[in-house]
């Protein structure tokens, strides 16, 4: 639900509409579920915008295939067909680009992971989506396989209207300061705590 | 991620397996975006599993129309196409069934919550979907229209395999303690704290 009254408005001689429309750094964080459902559901909205979608995943296996992917896909090939909705592209680690596509070292994992940002950051120039799922990024961050501050530095200077949402726990510090709208799920009631595992089209 | 190490077994007589499969009950509350989300980004799921998956949304207008119904609605007209995922119904309060047309009074508005729940509890004892979204029906629930106790007893006792995710702030407390799972969305930092107002793609 849209809603309309800003607790506070600052003096940055910005109208509101300007203000409106700056792209946003959004971090979806904490330990429950939620956080990366939250952010293809609103790719589903950038979708309907006919906003290019941009979804790069890390840590995932590029075996493991998430439901969403599957739909945003079809989603995809919908626009190419009909021309409804925008454009999608989905990249995992261990396929597409240059990532590694064998089993490594934790080195392999970290060289990997900075390719993958490497290619993120150079979209972000070119101004190629509208909106980017960076899909668990905080990991390859909080690990310290790619650098906080170029992240950082690289979404304050990122030129046009891209929007940009980061999923996984663990977000570094630097990053929450940097992100525009940042959402915590916390758990309050678990099925794993009463020994319930994880099940198809719930978790995946 | 999947998780697969439950913090306790319980001694119910189930097996690993029938455990896991139980259908759940999720929950996302709290004051924060990412409830409605969440719950379209768990619907993709089900979606790409062959679900039939059933939206029902309280509160909203029925002129309001949010990304993730165009999104749904043509995953549902692919699925009547192709065959591929599942099919999609998406119900919104002031459209469809007998949901109440004008602007009325509050009295007309808990009708029409209690006659769209009343269609949702038949739809549960028919086995109509794979996956509820009951988006904002916490509302009706806080207001007193729709009996919290029916509503608990009717997923307490839906028959076969089902799963339905209830959004929105405010839940009762006899709903958070029926439900499996349950989120909460919580603020760390939000735009609107720097004066900036919700945008189209990000908020609808």
């Amino acid at each position: 639900m849209p809603q309309g009254r800003p607790t506070a408005v600052p003096a940055d001689g910005l109208t509101t509409r300007q203000r409106r429309n700056r792209p946003l750094t959004l971090l979806h964080t904490g330990e429950m579920k939620g956080k990366s459902t939250a952010a293809f559901g609103l790719a589903l909205r950038g979708w309907n915008q006919g906003w290019s979608i941009g979804v790069f995943q890390f840590v995932k296996s590029a075996k493991w295939k998430v439901g969403e992917e599957t739909a945003f896909r079809a989603l995809g090939r919908l626009h190419e067909q009909t021309g409804e909705g925008g454009p999608v592209e989905w990249h995992k680690m261990g396929e597409g680009w240059s990532w590694s596509r064998k089993q490594g070292t934790e080195e392999d994992h970290a060289a990997a992971a900075r390719e993958g940002w490497a290619e993120i950051a150079r979209r972000l120039r070119a101004e190629r989506h509208g909106l980017y799922v960076l899909d668990e990024f905080t990991y390859p961050l909080h690990w310290g396989w790619v650098d906080v501050a170029e992240v950082v530095a690289a979404l304050r200077d990122r030129p046009g209207h891209q929007h940009v949402v980061i999923t996984g726990r663990h977000a570094p510090r630097a990053l929450v300061d940097a992100a525009d709208l940042v959402v915590e799920m916390t758990k309050v009631k678990h099925p794993m705590d009463a020994g319930q595992k994880g099940q198809k089209g719930i978790e995946w």
